[in-house]
């Protein structure tokens, strides 16, 4: 078996052999766009705010004029303004445009209103309560990029330039393999010795999370030539994410099938991580597979911290948003074995970490965890200690 | 204008007062199912594991037997074990069953392998690596609890117990209503002194990241009488939320409208938050409504710290997971007016939180956030200063 690489170096790898996904791109209603990646860059098509406007509701004058200005007309919300005239005050209601000649509005709360007349009561200073035409975006100036993924602010920011219909990235169709004597599919009562393949459906729920349309593959036996041919299949796809047999022991071909059919070996094979050390990625051309291990919470973990983000990527999101994280304190010791970064699961309440611990073979302690905390090789975080985890969402 | 009310009062009141969501459950296949709430609590449907299963590749045996047993058969992967007889040792494949009579398997890499027998290296302990039927959940325990959202975690575990269609809540219908005389609807070219509305694109992708199914009702023009029907027709949803016209102003009606179809008043009208402090909520009997601010950075902003909570626990979810959190920098002072909290938008690069700053009238700073950092009323926050952000996802 080749030396396990760090989680690190596995991304690295991962990363710069990463070919480009799926091009082109697919018109989407704004509404309907949310998670989904910008294909090309949208540009203010006028000036953003498109005149001035009032930040609140007052009166428009003119700086150094009268303390007490005549009552010229009012702006009405969403229509043009009249033209300020000397010593006189305009009403304008928030969001209404700025009259002509004004450079201030003082709020409705600090005028006495007279007839025909508005007594101001602190004199007001210029550019007060106004945001000017193009300050926030002109005209042309690219306001959301290409490559980003569109969450509720980059939609609104999208409308606020008129656009209805924007162009997204197509989703990557992401084969998913589970392959292993030992599996059942999930509905269907096992034998003895049988356990049913829970990897199937979580996986395709991540990839569906991450903008990825997973398409499930079925479960193959431990039998070299089935892989071969189910990994010759799943190759048709974007990219192909198997499960199982992903170790080098007897009846573990996955590695095999997929070095023979792409025809290179792995940018990795092993990363020294618990769990999920027995993990190889390919990237041959513009194809690229991912040999995952078969317990599911070593399969989910190595996807956390690992595959999201080739996946986010691959969809074409040039620069994935942060991931949250909390700060929390360990109720009880994490202690990393002396080859491998943990990442233990924790439950958290009320700010306490407390470790679920129990083998990667069970999946209950990741289903009950809130969050990833990782501890460096050979290394023990004691109870008390401050760290930052991952949150599981 | 009553008092303003802090944020956590504001959600005290909302939350205590917030009706049970839609009751019932739609079936929902298991890899479709991601995001939903569970309606009916999950149970082991047998013991998990089903079997007791060794955690590595290698040789079942008793321990303080022979240290050269007799090999005496294999384990098939996802096949029945055989019994071990005294002083022998059986092959099992990780994941497979554990024959009767044994009480350790012993690594592969810890034997060497003769003509019908193995040599153990080292002298094995009770248990060691097998992980007992049963340990991780009994026959008839809750591995998933009602009011639990899926995540990928949550799937692995519900088709490890062989569910392949769960029982989810129905998604809340939430009516989105526009209100303002200055709005054009999305992709229409707006007059001038108009804006594109754009909170609803945004407001309904939030609800639906959030689980909930939106309903656009539409523009309505500041007019008592249309916002008063329009809020009619809105309240014939699950919940309503408007935005606009949120404030006590001249032509603000939509406070008023909801308080007369209601007849009761609001639970708070007005929130000690810059941006978003013209937010009123109501709830009588089934019913519930939220007024927003017009302004696109304040309604997302009162979104995320207060209505999204609101809208997880509607759709039946018992405790909403943790929002991530950043721990960043300040590049610059971060300064709250005196009496109210600012939530300000940070753009974050390399741990350094950038205030974005501008006014809640330019949605611009909220599009190129990825974070947003509270700071008390009255307070400062100092350059350099060391703070937890709110993720932006």
């Amino acid at each position: 078996m080749a030396e396990p690489v760090s989680l690190e170096e596995a991304r690295r790898r991962f990363l710069a052999a990463l070919p480009a996904g799926p091009a082109g791109g697919a018109p989407a209603a704004l509404a309907a766009a949310l998670g989904r990646v910008l294909a090309l860059a949208a540009c203010a098509d006028r000036d953003l705010p498109p005149f001035d406007r009032s930040l609140v509701d007052g009166f428009a004058v003119r700086c150094g004029g009268a303390a007490r200005p005549t009552l010229a007309g009012a702006v009405a919300m969403g229509g043009a303004a009249p033209t300020l005239p000397a010593d006189g005050a305009i009403a304008v209601p928030t969001g209404g445009m700025i009259p002509d000649g004004a450079d201030a509005v003082v709020m409705q709360e600090h005028v006495t209103m007279g007839d025909g007349w508005v007594e101001i009561h602190r004199p007001p200073v210029p550019e007060q309560n106004i945001v000017r035409r193009g300050s926030d975006a002109a005209a042309g100036d690219v306001v959301v990029p290409a490559g980003a993924r569109l969450r509720p602010p980059e939609i609104a920011m999208l409308g606020t330039v008129g656009v209805g219909r924007v162009r997204v990235r197509p989703r990557p169709r992401i084969a998913v393999l589970s392959t292993g004597d030992e599996l059942a599919p999930v509905g269907v009562q096992p034998r003895l010795g049988q356990v049913p393949d829970s990897n199937a459906p979580a996986l395709c729920a991540a990839l569906q999370r991450d903008g990825a349309k997973p398409v499930f593959l079925g479960i193959v036996p431990d039998a070299r030539v089935a892989v071969v041919k189910a990994v010759r299949r799943g190759l048709r796809y974007d990219a192909l994410v198997c499960t199982g047999g992903s170790s080098v022991g007897e009846r573990d071909y996955v590695q095999g099938a997929l070095e023979e059919v792409l025809g290179a070996p792995p940018l990795f094979s092993g990363i020294s991580i618990r769990p999920g050390r027995p993990t190889a990625a390919f990237v041959v051309g513009g194809q690229w597979a991912v040999a995952l291990p078969g317990h599911a919470v070593s399969a989910l973990v190595v996807y956390e911290v690992l595959l999201r983000e080739v996946i986010l990527r691959f969809g074409g999101e040039t620069n994935p948003r942060l991931r949250g994280t909390v700060q929390v304190t360990l109720a009880a010791e994490v202690r990393a074995p002396a080859d491998r970064d943990l990442f233990e699961r924790v439950r958290i309440d009320d700010g306490r970490a407390v470790p679920l611990r129990g083998p990667a073979a069970t999946v209950g302690n990741l289903a009950r965890a809130d969050a990833l905390v990782r501890c460096a090789a050979g290394q023990v975080l004691e109870a008390g200690t401050s760290v930052q985890a991952l949150v599981l969402d």
